[in-house]
């Protein structure tokens, strides 16, 4: 099967990086091209940590978009250096990348790769989803010509995690995630129910540290910083294999077992819910029901964890 | 030990009669007084259902104060008759009570009793929770009066029911919910992801018919109906023990064993979220953690089933 031609929306970012090097590694998918966006870091470093990484794996050809700076209606807040570092790649310093930001704008790419692959694009998109509405307001086309839109982003039956109910990419731009969900695509939402529960050990990082591979000893590094963080949720140095997870998903490395098509509205109040993905979940005691007309598919169940999945890829990868 | 002093408010409703009888054959809790309001039935409905089943209990000493037909903000809409029927009662007829409601609101019979049971009185509250309100702002000064403030309402990490985050007691006067979430006293917040686990089977239903009370097969008939509606629920004629689960978290035969102490905040805007009690959920991974200066209890977990529980102290009940 020829892989399936990806545009991919991150913000790198500490597990961006991880999905990136992932999918770069994966015959499943061709990236054909990326935008960035605001949100762990700003769009214009997001840019540079995304080309600097494709160039340590000697994908130097992919061509890398810088998005919205801003999200749709406020201003950025600066990300969140504590977690991903300053500089979005828990201050590791990698080989600068020869090659520059493209011209065009992450949302003119994305416009024009669906209009260039009919039926065939997927959108992977890790971080606020400011440049796919964007994209939408400018083209609402291509709504129909996406095949699929495959977010990591919200929370439905767990407590978010930059409030008590907002997962940071919807919550980043909840304005944004609302122009998604309510346009006439098939989105895939990985939410935090699942992404929590996929995770990478201290002994997985190891393992890349000692691999060859300059890129895999990048992210052994990238990684640092982020391990720490997540002492406040599990108790131990480890981390969330959030962005990863939504890019395995994608490739179909791994299967959403329970994925209910159910109506999504998301919280775009001023209210105590801003940044909530809504997600009607009731009647499904006795097994996943779709809803009539609905389309967004809520990821609340795989068939296997991701760890040993994408350690594999990522050990595998000759670049 | 003394029976508590509880002062019970109720918008009788099917398991509102089955909390009512319940905390009338509890020898733990002395009901003082009892105050209605509009949720399942309008308010004026439900003092006479709660009369009436007071009456043949021979508990027709207990003062019941009719209170808010209408929520804080709007007009009442009418109920729910298609799961508990056009009278509350699930169309039962109960023979019909001599006593009538006093002259007092429900709102001053709870502001009376905190007075007349400083430090001792607990208020259990199973409907929309205006007369509380009502109450907290006629006289502020019963939050440091009353011992404790156990609620059936609201929805942490399920579904709502009356919306995809809406739990029905909770939506149906969210600007009360919030008063009293808000208020300086203890509550314990009794939500759906308790009660929906908890639940009555067609046996428990035939048990309470085949009793020689005319109390429980009255309690038998007015289930019927109910039994009905929550086919939808689990595929089967059966029942959640909403209502009774708080009663018997209050009278202490069911412990809560997860019941962490958080900030808890009820949606009031007019957004997607509306009616929402959003719990602050979040670092609770490893175990239970109270947050500091958080006074609302968000229940959990249970130690046993209820339905066992309050099956046999119903049948053991001879008014």
């Amino acid at each position: 099967m020829a892989p399936r031609p990806v545009y991919f929306d991150c913000d790198t970012g500490v597990d961006d990086a991880l999905a990136l090097v992932y999918l770069m590694a994966s015959p499943e998918v061709s990236l054909a091209g990326i935008g960035t966006v605001s949100g762990n870091i700003d769009a214009r470093r997001a840019a540079r940590n995304t080309l600097d990484l494709l160039a340590l794996g000697g994908r130097g050809d992919v061509p890398v978009a810088v998005g919205a700076m801003d999200p749709l209606t406020h201003s950025f807040d600066g990300g969140v250096p504590h977690i991903h570092g300053h500089n979005g790649v828990g201050e590791v310093e990698l080989p600068p990348a020869e090659r520059t930001p493209e011209a065009e704008s992450a949302a003119d790419m994305l416009v024009r790769l669906a209009h260039e692959h009919p039926g065939e694009l997927d959108v992977i998109a890790i971080g606020p989803l400011t440049n796919l509405a964007v994209a939408l307001k400018q083209d609402p086309s291509i709504a129909d010509l996406v095949h699929e839109v495959i977010i990591m982003g919200g929370a439905a039956l767990v407590p978010g995690n930059l409030s008590a109910v907002g997962e940071a990419n919807i919550y980043n731009d909840p304005e944004a995630a609302q122009v998604v969900m309510e346009a006439p695509w098939q989105v895939v939402l990985v939410p935090l129910d699942v992404t929590l529960e996929n995770t990478f050990e201290e002994s997985d990082r190891l393992a890349l540290a000692a691999s060859d591979s300059a890129l895999n000893q990048a992210l052994a590094d990238i990684l640092d910083l982020y391990f720490d963080f997540y002492v406040g949720e599990y108790d131990r140095r480890m981390c969330a294999l959030h962005d990863p997870l939504a890019a395995a998903i994608a490739t179909g490395q791994i299967t959403a077992t329970r994925a209910p098509n159910v109506p999504v509205v998301v919280d775009d109040t001023q209210g105590p819910g801003r940044g909530q993905t809504i997600c009607d979940l009731r009647y499904q005691r006795n097994g996943p029901k779709d809803v009539e007309g609905a389309h967004v598919r809520v990821v609340l169940e795989t068939d296997q964890p991701l760890g040993p999945v994408l350690l594999e890829r990522l050990l595998g990868y000759t670049g």
